[in-house]
């Protein structure tokens, strides 16, 4: 069933803000100074400070276990202040609103996202976007430095108490989008892909999906590591043994079973990991 | 006065999956995917990876603080995709939903909990627990790897809306509880207990309550540390010195006033702890 | 347009109880248990323990971002169980809950804080303030450590679902404040400060505030470090350089580009900054 347009009165919110300030909380105070009934979600606010790509692998991550009509709130944002847009964007599930720097990216189709580096990509139907003008929000007293908390806390409040999104600024038709964190496909149904995550519990979790695989019958090399099959659970696996199964986004990760793996291998953010069909014995 | 089965409108959080990814978020769209109104809390989501016990413990510490009628959803589950159940049980306080582990015995009165290993226990009315069943909830993509969105979120959901119990899947008769958190009395009205937590502040927890004492005439002796008498609060201490004091628990701690009594002294998790009454002066 | 006096139905919180124990979840339940309906939000817990004036700069930072007639309640206290009062303050914003021990200085008019040193300070219309019964809030059970949950979550929730101030407790006349977080002006114009704060992205936060400055020709002297001039943004800035700029409280502070100024330089907490206005070139 298509989402039929109506905000869900929630908004999600994800940043590289820390929890150790209070600046989490004065979003939060702005949003529900606009909206008094909308329910705040964090997300996390623990991206690395200024890394874009990991924040936009999270919160690709998390969009689909939330209703339609939710409006989420990223902010990790080196050109603070900058020429750099502020966004907001509807797209089939909802609405995204942060910096137009990539972060955003889940909110374009695989195929309209660029192949090899970031870089702008169109805005087409059902996609639509303004840039968000501080005028449009009453935002006199606007921050050079907190847009968080002034630009995109308003306007996502704006969005899910109902208002449009019309309303918040002049619509624009492009957008930076990231490559899609999605193996290449080699000769010989090989893929090519790289460790894109690295979880709270050391898991590493790669940019090779489940449903790009011909099938469990297949080996995972690393540089210096070598899995052979996938695992359906964690609690399926011999205790200390490096194993590969298919976490909880679609993603092949490696893993150790009651252990972390980050810390037991000397695999590494970015590392590069091929998937390779075998025969069947 | 009795709770009168009514839901509260609350599910609470408690889980090991840290706050960097977006994992506790998940769990939130999950739920509020099905309950929109309730409200949801997070009690702990730093329980160690893997530390069945320990998630007990806290999740057991904060119960009483809630109102009757709450779910307390808890997945701390190295088990998870294998035949551990995944439980929702009702019991005299509210519901309790996650894995059959152990990490829900507060849910069991202490009289029914075994003395010295983990192991099986009988729901006795007014308990009753059902094994959650996917396909009860509609759960057709359920993940191998991650019932706490999956499974877990959506029950949980389900009973803080007003749903039935009986709906969630198949009665079951025993669930798997852990010892109590309580010394042992040996000759002498002596106890004999362990530090089985400590928290941000250094303060060392003990199983040894403050009920069981005979009075505040108590010295309190670990293999390198002595202490004689309870003090009311940290104030009352001079600086520097180790005490013990009746947490807010109920539990007998040690502390240092303005200081980390776990970096100050060499006493650490799992250490045996006696009390022995005084005779007085 | 002033505050009409009611509730906005939320409760703030801000402590150095971390987020590794479950008594923020505790302090969120009995507040729950007696006002369902408010909204609950977290500012930090991350605040150095026993650290009140770092308590009492960080709520002070983010009583703006909120509605008028929220409830912020603050526990940084040492003294816990001991004689210093448990107060509830109505103040021109709303309303602050916490111990007398200057961390609810926020509440105080700039003018009416002491120069150098925490000390009593008179409440003068229009704040109102009472020191907390726990009669009044039939908190029977009142643990000597843990009045976080045992009587300051009670009466906030009491205020949040508008409760009257005067049904918690007797009137008092004074209360603890701390100084200002305000730079001292010297001769010449210029400005004697400190560094009063390290945040999440290690930007060095300043009692200079941007208002005190006679413009932006200016430069900022520390033992080690020197800056001339203020940017607007962090993007204005070359890789690597030590710049000074307008935070989003009003504040100077050092930042380093893309970069942890406080990890890049030996400038530290408490450390003495000076300003000096430049001539014209």
């Amino acid at each position: 069933m298509a989402w039929d347009g109506k905000p869900a009165g929630i908004v999600t919110l994800l940043s590289d803000f820390g929890t150790t300030d209070t600046y989490v909380g004065q979003m939060k105070g702005a949003i529900l100074r606009r909206a008094a009934n909308v329910v705040v979600v964090d997300l996390t606010h623990a991206v690395r400070p200024q890394a874009v790509e990991q924040g936009a692998f999270l919160l690709e991550s998390a969009l689909p276990a939330f209703p339609e009509g939710a409006v989420h709130l990223a902010v990790v944002d080196p050109g603070v202040g900058s020429s750099r847009k502020p966004l907001a964007i509807r797209y089939p599930g909802g609405w995204l609103v942060g910096p137009d720097n990539g972060l955003l990216s889940a909110a374009l189709p695989e195929t309209a996202r660029p192949v090899s580096a970031p870089g702008p990509c169109p805005l087409l139907g059902p996609l639509s976007a303004v840039a968000i003008e501080p005028a449009a929000l009453g935002a006199g007293n606007l921050s050079a430095t907190f847009h968080g908390r002034d630009l995109f806390a308003p306007a996502a409040a704006h969005l899910a108490a109902g208002g449009a999104l019309g309303d918040l600024g002049t619509p624009v038709a492009t957008m930076i989008g990231l490559p899609p964190f999605r193996a290449e496909r080699l000769a010989g149904g090989r893929l090519r892909g790289r460790v894109v995550h690295i979880d709270h519990f050391g898991n590493l979790l790669t940019s090779i999906r489940a449903a790009d695989l011909s099938g469990p019958n297949v080996a995972f090399h690393h540089a210096r590591h070598h899995v052979q099959g996938l695992r359906v659970t964690y609690a399926d696996a011999p205790p200390d043994e490096l194993i590969a199964l298919v976490g909880s986004g679609g993603l092949v990760e490696f893993a150790v079973r009651d252990g972390n793996a980050a810390e037991r291998t000397d695999i590494r953010l970015g590392d590069e990991v091929t998937a390779e069909p075998l025969r069947p014995a």
